[in-house]
């Protein structure tokens, strides 16, 4: 089997994903309105500019006495400073009194500095003579104890940038600013293509020869944590012409089609001449040097991805996590400026020598155990076509392309599921 | 202010964390029943068991020729063993045939195994003479190339333990099994009570005084990625038989209450007041040796903990890290046996000295920049009432109890939000 330029060889990860990314022209999904209670984990597809200072008003940040700054120079607890008490700020409402020339207002953190005030003497910095008099024994600088109006957040001031993935903290700035709905992009529909003769639905009984379809369960969990949205097509037929059909159907709506399975003989090559069939470029890698996951088909048809996918579960997994989450990453609109969404890696040694083989990336999958001080991964063993060396694994190790495998006690970074 | 134990002083992070969880017996959530489609996540609330074996025949797991093991030993280029093709196994369907001594039959991967067959040669290994005839040129093992009926699990195993989160490769495994429906924990509900008589809901126009708020948004994205259901109680004046009232009101249907806010004098005492009038124990501590966050209450009423937070948004998420998480996830259900949902970590370097005292934790908010191969963290040095402190950092860095600051390119670990 040859590729469509022509390349017989398997080629490394590194290259068949950059081939991937490198053929993608960029494009952004629809964007939808949404109210900021339900945006956390979407992405903005506008920059939000502030409407308003945050605060409007300067507020103090301390419980104790609203002052003029200068009232207070000098003082110390061998001469402290006399001040008449104007009144007490009342928390949510303007000051009713203003300070002028030695006098002080009582402020609650929070509070709306009153007009004549221009920094807070904590509490503990005051003391109560009588009802309208105290005496400071330290002296405050000006602004001290207060935040600024606008200090948070200035007014027209770019506050959150198109492509930013919502936390929590920013749909509470959002809040502060009364901004309670924003556009962010639709999550990027994924068509689940699950073909094999021998697949019937989860819910079916099997007779002889049939098993369950497990990898679309899998794919659409996958697919969900990534950020995209799983669209199962159903399972299909081993036939070109049924293939074809839902392979164009998905392309009208799907940002991205994985095609499962298809084990039978010459089903693989079929896939590949489907996705050349259907649109340019089609194929542009058919087998990867990676274990599980060799058998991989990845191409684009009409600037949409689309892979085809063995069908040994720990090959799904490997493959999602290798290509189609690095390139449904892009398809969601999410800039790479921040650090946030890598994969969870822990350090372990490990339990058993692997032998791996030269000229391939080998995905081990591990089981970690923390013995005393020290995290132990142990290796699944079993055949890649088993899921429960998933079920039973915690995350993965990757022994790389060059190297011949990981002694007994050798600390390796575990990639967690 | 003493708490209940008439203890004055502020105590560590790690104490306060141990004294909550100590004094909070085990309770797990009321379960229901989800279709494993929408259970990614969710938390058994039961073991599960294989009602059958997975696969219920064996398969093969190439594409070859299904044999009798022994009709291929010493098989090898120079003496071929001949075998006769007794048909091919139709993927989906048992085989029409049974291999006598001296036969093959045409498998694909995830083929059934005729009766006779022990063994599957790859296609690479075998000749094809005629439609009648093959030779092997490399020996099968007993077992080579095949999956065992029961290989993948077993009839009647634990397949997945009570308190384990599914993650996308579990729901395949169960879909393999034909279960479709599971039981999950419920997620725990939080309760959010936000208190101040200058805050007004998001969506208000704010007059001189009033600010919006801010926390409960912040709070809710926290709780629903920690896995629980954030319930927002509303916004309440700042009155002892008002904030009495809710958090009553709130302990009828919530496994956790959080006050937040309460920065008028003497509130802060008064949510401590109320937790202690609302039921036994009442308060465990009243102060913490973290910054920001020092002012936080931790309760335990009637076996569910309250929380009273300090009103700055900063505050709000360090506690909630420290403190509420941990306690928060006890609540899920989730055991503890498996390595995944831990923080993202990431090494980088210190962009600039920070200074910390002795006996308190200092958590710095940082925004991480990459240079050439080096990632950077760059201190955010605004007050913690500052929400933009939070939209701006990337994560955050601890400073421990008793190391008194980090020096400018000091590696350090930081904790992305």
């Amino acid at each position: 089997m040859r590729d469509m330029l022509g390349r017989e060889e398997v080629i490394t990860v590194e290259k068949a994903l950059e081939f991937i990314l490198k053929n993608l022209s960029e494009v952004f999904p629809p964007e939808i309105k949404l109210n900021i209670e339900h945006s956390c984990g979407r992405i903005l597809s506008r920059d939000i500019y502030s409407p308003e200072n945050l605060p409007q008003f300067a507020r103090s940040t301390v419980d104790g006495f609203a002052v003029n700054s200068s009232d207070t120079f000098g003082a110390s607890d061998g001469l402290p400073a006399y001040l008449n008490i104007a009144g007490e700020v009342l928390m949510g409402a303007m000051p009713d009194f203003e300070l002028k020339k030695g006098m002080a207002g009582k402020i609650a953190t929070g509070g709306m500095l009153p007009i004549g005030a221009d920094a807070v003497v904590m509490i503990e910095h005051a003391q109560t003579i009588d009802e309208k008099m105290i005496e400071v024994v330290k002296p405050a600088a000006p602004g001290e104890n207060v935040i600024q109006a606008g200090e948070d957040i200035k007014k027209s001031a770019l506050v959150l940038k198109k492509g930013h993935r919502l936390r929590p903290q920013d749909t509470g700035a959002l809040a502060g600013l009364g901004i309670t709905d924003v556009y962010v992009y639709e999550k990027p529909k994924v068509s689940i293509i699950s073909t094999g003769n021998e697949i019937v639905p989860a819910n079916n009984d099997v007779k002889p020869g049939q098993v369950r379809d497990i990898n679309s369960f899998n794919l659409a969990g996958l697919i969900s944590e990534a950020g995209g949205e799983p669209v199962k097509r159903g399972i299909f037929k081993d036939e070109y012409s049924v293939i074809k059909k839902v392979v164009e159907e998905s392309l009208k709506d799907s940002a991205m089609a994985l095609i499962t399975g298809g084990s039978s003989v010459g089903t693989k090559d079929m896939t590949a001449k489907i996705i050349n069939d259907v649109g340019s470029p089609g194929v542009l890698f058919h087998g990867v040097s990676i274990k599980p996951g060799k058998p991989l088909i990845g191409g684009i048809i009409n600037n949409t991805p689309v892979f085809g996918l063995p069908g040994h579960p720990a090959a799904i997994t490997v493959c999602f996590e290798q290509f189609i989450e690095p390139v449904l990453k892009k398809l969601t609109g999410i800039s790479k400026n921040r650090f946030r969404g890598r994969k969870l890696v822990v350090a372990a040694k490990m339990a058993k020598n692997i032998a791996s083989s030269s000229g391939r990336e080998d995905h081990i999958r591990v089981a970690l155990e923390q013995k005393d001080d020290e995290i132990w991964a142990n290796p699944i063993m079993g055949k890649s076509g088993l899921i429960t060396t998933l079920v039973k694994a915690d995350g993965i190790v990757v022994i790389p392309l060059r190297k011949l495998g990981v002694e007994q006690g050798e600390v390796v970074e575990v990639r967690l599921f």
